[in-house]
């Protein structure tokens, strides 16, 4: 067996595939984020959903069904445990009683995380986690360029009387000063709302919507090449609600709408954002009960993995 | 709170979307559809169906699954409930044990329903109802124009010896005179037959059948486009079997046939609709225990609401 | 049809089982519990859950499987609705993004409910409930004796450094002072814990605790006779986990625990509840997501009417 | 391999057990039942059923699942296939679309087996198939005495103002005089129904009714035994219908019941039934779409073996 | 009825499409392919899968399914029951207890099929059985052409230092001579991998490789006209893996690649085959257990009705 | 927090119980058995098995749903990890592609634990695990007694011809000298075989076998107190198929026989080898495909945590 410089996931000629550690890729896990490059990390809550419930379970299925993962991106060529080290620090302790103080432990956790020079991956949980995710990002990189990816725009002031559910993430991070309001893209929006404004509070600050309707029978790499003339190298993060994509491809989450993005422009989304200087990503509302099979979470997993392939620093494989 | 003039849905600012009445978008229920513009009402049966069971629980889980819809179309922009009257006025009583006892219990009650102003939108249930809720529908408008939207054309003369069956609904309203011949149009038409007249029967009589194969790889806004000017004014009913779609969107339903229309191009035909006179509409073939995730019949809701959204009379939502 | 000086359930001879209102054993539902005697009520929640979530559906699929229930109880003789005016109430609207502010959006609506003379069954939801509705059982009541069955004691202290949860509910209505001491019955506890505390806490209060080994290869009638002779004519309240089934009988449920009650148990339990002074019961804890089948929440719909069965002032059917 | 007298099931050790025929036990199948001592039948019937469908799956499943069994019964030692020529003759070709006339067909289709010196062992369906069996069985066999094991007792007059329904199958072989009235017993009889005549009707004719609670908590071969004692030689039909079981043992059933027998119930009934004269079996009831593990239908498969294994003529097995 | 000079599949007119033998369209079954032009066969097997089990379930869950397939192909117009004799020979003995001698009894089998002049139709089963399959043709035809659709390029010198496995067929396919190098097409190749060679090693010796992405977003039409162009009257071996399709189509199967193929693809694949001299095909990795619906295998079967639409000698039906 | 001697279950109060490490009981990972009392180990295998495949994803998903296990056993008072050293030491590599080199495999990881001073816990995977590991256990400890709860003998010399197989592990550890004959106890067999031999051998080598059909409707606790007098303080492992089990108990298996042990009786024979001398332990056949609510792997966590509590040296907790 080769020496490896870094970290690399636990191959399938070394232990069964459905053997192993349940870690992110079958990666090593540590405690902290100390000396990697870039790591896995899960936030196991529910509890700010509004419709079906079980994104608690979303970062464990996520990570049992990432066990089919290598390590070469056959499409790109990236070769991201070449050029980092990464490994799986295992999940944020939220307290699944109390959502508020959840946010709260977040933005302790990611703090912590980004006292060292790493970019943090996370794994959903409900949207309500990048809230708290970006007010720690804010700490270290200021403002940031945002690609959300997601059915709903979720930007309502409030639900049900309250400014913190899994409705209001990016309302929260507007008014926290957490984003750079004209490089923020909202790609797959539809659906049903209470009214325009729903889509468009959002283009009122300078934010880019564009609905899943523009998206219908395309290829949307010209649109990513748009979004990164914009962006150029400002700080970025990447937040993909996997209810974006049109349920046939995602049915296991809990705000379903139809009509949305092919899984084929979900990874011409990840992928378009190579060459951006992405300093966090998230994969979100993963929710296992509705998907038994845990091809929604292997989804998922693939997608984390594609967000890895495209950060800063990630290279093509040598030769083997 | 707003005072609205007709019913809302009730929102999930009131009551958990998890909560409230199971109706069709959790709207009031009423016993008859007097005083209503629109109605939804269920038909749960499936003795007419010919392979896997089940849409007699079809109308349960749409409306379990409808909980989730907003009273705005994000991408029309039509607001159906600033404009019309609505609510949901329950089931048909069929008779489980005599399909053909059922058919004429769903013809009267569909009496009952015309004697009011109203359009029924239905929720079903096999794909045998539409027959008998022509006939009522033409004793009040006269023959109509049909959008017909099926992996099947519907037309047999008979299954195993019997006139009434879900293969034959549209064989029956020919002979009933319920047609308007050189305005009707199936699309999504495909998968395996007896003979070249499973398709052709319709077409020797005028019909427009749109094969699947005709509508890959493109938009079918073109089409309807076309649809719409050959209609032009006359009554037209709309009748939506799921199992037009792949099964990839809408995989619980009894007759499954590869290679159909996508979720985009579906909606596609229904938001096509716009401006037509519509007189009545259905979704049919729902069969909840093949998706206990609860997503087919989501996405039957969804499209019962984009209906509601092209129904004569429906305008723009004013600003919120 | 005769007619009935109360409300009856909408028989299958009127309408197919699987079609008609998704009340609760489709009875007639009305916005209070103004005019009855008892009332069905659901509470969605689950946030106060600590492993698997989704009884925040669970009314929903009680009262969905609840439709195949006829009015007789063939084992009693017990006709509740020829004694007794019914209703279904329709839900709680609990706060599902904050825990602490439903508990007390619970105790209100019953304060409400408790205005009338009536008793209200009710549908979790997750076991909190139990606790907001004690404390309005209280206020009418004074404490209550208390047959709680259940895998678990509930009496933790603090789940995470929290007061509000579903393994506390009756820390919470002991400190409230809810509960006759000498009067409480922990039936089907077992399992794993942090310490003999876990149960020996109750004790210490005079509570019986008759753990599940108890129970094993044996009838709970003789249980049942010799605790309604301890409680007599006191005020019960009779609290129903679903995970005190074994899973074999109850298997969607988040807190599993082998080892359980019978369902043969668990009718005995209920009918030997016959006679006490019931003034409130509920049932909690069915998770639809981990039973597709329905049929955790059918027997969850079926112990309801046991529980209706009970209630004093019900009495045996007349001729038919 | 030793050369067998009797058709024999295809061994594991020649075709793996998920290879092979799809027929009952991997046994070979024939058009008719000529030259057989018995035969299994399946009838795909769902049309009879008032809640859930799915039991026109059910021959299939049964079929499937009966893969693993092997010939000898470990139990009782019965060799049934050293003792009797035994096939599969495939299904009844009933009109799915026609109730009536497919007990019609039914009646006609044993006339045909019964024709032959045979046993049919019958796979459903749903329950409304008896009556039609027992039609055929009365015209060789004049009445006979009824083992009928279940959760309901089917003596509905009509259901929905229909004589033919899976309620009713025994009120409409009462009429036909099918039926020795003072050798009917019927067993695991619970749930809740319209009023006492639901179970007293049978009693007045004379049948012994064993309700579920009789049964609980006890072995039934006791009475099995004073079964046999009043059945003396009379012919004997026996009707399982797999609702008789808990719904922990068989949950992949339509109407269900909680507190129903145990699968050891289930087994200690059929095998109280070896030194009767039976004439005839089936087993009803299952519903695959309820159970997708297939274990339901395994049951069932399980226990049309152990009736085989109680047919006259079936002895222990050699020494191997 | 009319009488066929071929065998043809029973009809939903003659028996309810959920009943009748459980064979690949419900043809008749022979234990030999003599006097066959084209034969289904099954291989019960998944010892050779590397990540989720259940392909061993393949066969019988495909020939379930495919009972909804009736005999004329309404796009192609293809009536292949008209114009050869075509059965269902069974299923393949293999060992499921040892990989290596399973592939040696395959080839043997094979052997037994190609003894006569007929075509197979192999239903998987998973990939590992297209090596020995491989073989037997070799043998009887020499190297053949390949159209290979899949996500993987199965052609590792080793897993876990195995040279037999689901991931090495082609490997040893082209190290035992079977193919045409300059006439094997790999269409359908994604997601992660071990480096470039995985897919560059086929380039290396002459074959051509699609990857997925290259399809993405178009119709493979074109491909297939350039395909059979280079191809010519060469003798062709046709491999389906359902995994070529994206999950959403096929989510029943085991080793799942996000951003495959659409049904729609496949379909133009299979048809796009339609001329050539095809003298064997296959469709594997179909998992049952990870598509209770059913649908991943009635898509199975649909392909393999394609596949027989497309053999030499199927012309159109006749006038019927 | 309390500082402990010892590893301890990561508790819900310091992470969601749906969050953490997925190994045993979320107790700490370590390579090796190096100074443990017991260690838990994972084989995922399922290529043994004859019918049902997907216990190779046994130890995954027993893990994934053993973290609601708390540390103290409420029945019996034990507090294991107050007396023991305990961790998961991850999984055995066994070849998914020869079952022979994996018996091989198992064997020499074996040897690897048992150089320390450890018991190790198994979670399977197929049974035919059991051999090699009793192999590896007679080279420590000579041959053992066995306690072995299964549905099945097990003994068969061979399957399809082979000597490996989930059918055979106890005649080639009988050959092996492996097992003290005079101390074997064979506990819940039944169903179907090929004579009575394949309960009968056992019986002519000196061993008990127990039929289930012994065991219906009552304790066990009576055996167990025989079984423990009989073995004194011999070695014993003790091995427990989960098909042992009712399929009510336990669906999620392969080789499914109704007619089995309740979940009470199971827990009365694990808890029953207190004060016996264990020097293993394993639980087998768990099949996750089957049982998708993870009840059933949950269960065998159980089961696995209450064979930890039995071990030599655990006694009770101390006041807490």
């Amino acid at each position: 067996m080769t020496t490896h410089r870094f970290n690399q996931p636990l191959g399938g000629n070394e232990m069964p595939r459905f053997g192993g550690p349940v870690t992110m890729m079958r990666l090593p896990s540590q405690p902290t984020a100390e000396g990697l490059d870039a790591c896995f990390v899960g936030i196991p809550m529910d509890i700010g959903t509004s419709n079906r419930p079980g994104t608690r379970l979303g970062p464990r299925q996520i990570r049992d069904e990432s066990r089919m993962l290598r390590p070469y991106n056959m499409a790109t060529g990236a070769a991201p445990f070449e050029h980092l080290q990464v490994a799986d620090i295992g999940d944020v302790p939220i307290n699944t009683f109390d959502l508020k103080k959840s946010v709260d432990i977040i933005t302790e956790f990611y703090r912590g995380i980004l006292a060292h020079d790493v970019i943090p991956l996370t794994l959903g949980g409900d949207h309500t986690l990048t809230w708290p995710i970006l007010r720690a990002i804010k700490e270290k990189h200021g403002p940031v360029a945002l690609i959300h990816v997601d059915a709903h725009a979720d930007i309502n002031d409030e639900m049900f009387g309250e400014k913190v559910a899994h409705g209001c993430p990016f309302r929260r991070a507007y008014e926290d000063g957490c984003l750079i309001n004209d490089k923020v893209f909202q790609i797959g929006l539809r659906g049903t709302g209470y009214g325009p404004a729903d889509f468009d509070w959002g283009r009122e600050r300078g934010w880019r919507v564009v609905q899943a309707e523009e998206c219908w029978h395309k290829s949307l790499t010209p649109l990513m090449a748009e979004i990164r003339a914009i962006i150029g190298d400002a700080p970025v993060y990447l937040t993909y609600d996997i209810d974006s994509l049109d349920p046939a491809f995602a049915p296991g989450t809990g705000t379903v709408e139809p009509g949305g993005l092919t899984i084929w422009q979900g990874l011409e989304i990840v992928r378009g954002a190579a060459g951006l200087n992405l300093v966090g990503c998230d994969l979100v509302e993963v929710s296992p009960p509705y998907d038994p099979s845990g091809n929604t979470a292997l989804i998922g997993a693939n997608l984390l993995y594609e967000m890895l392939c495209v950060l800063p620093g990630v290279g093509k494989g040598h030769a083997d």
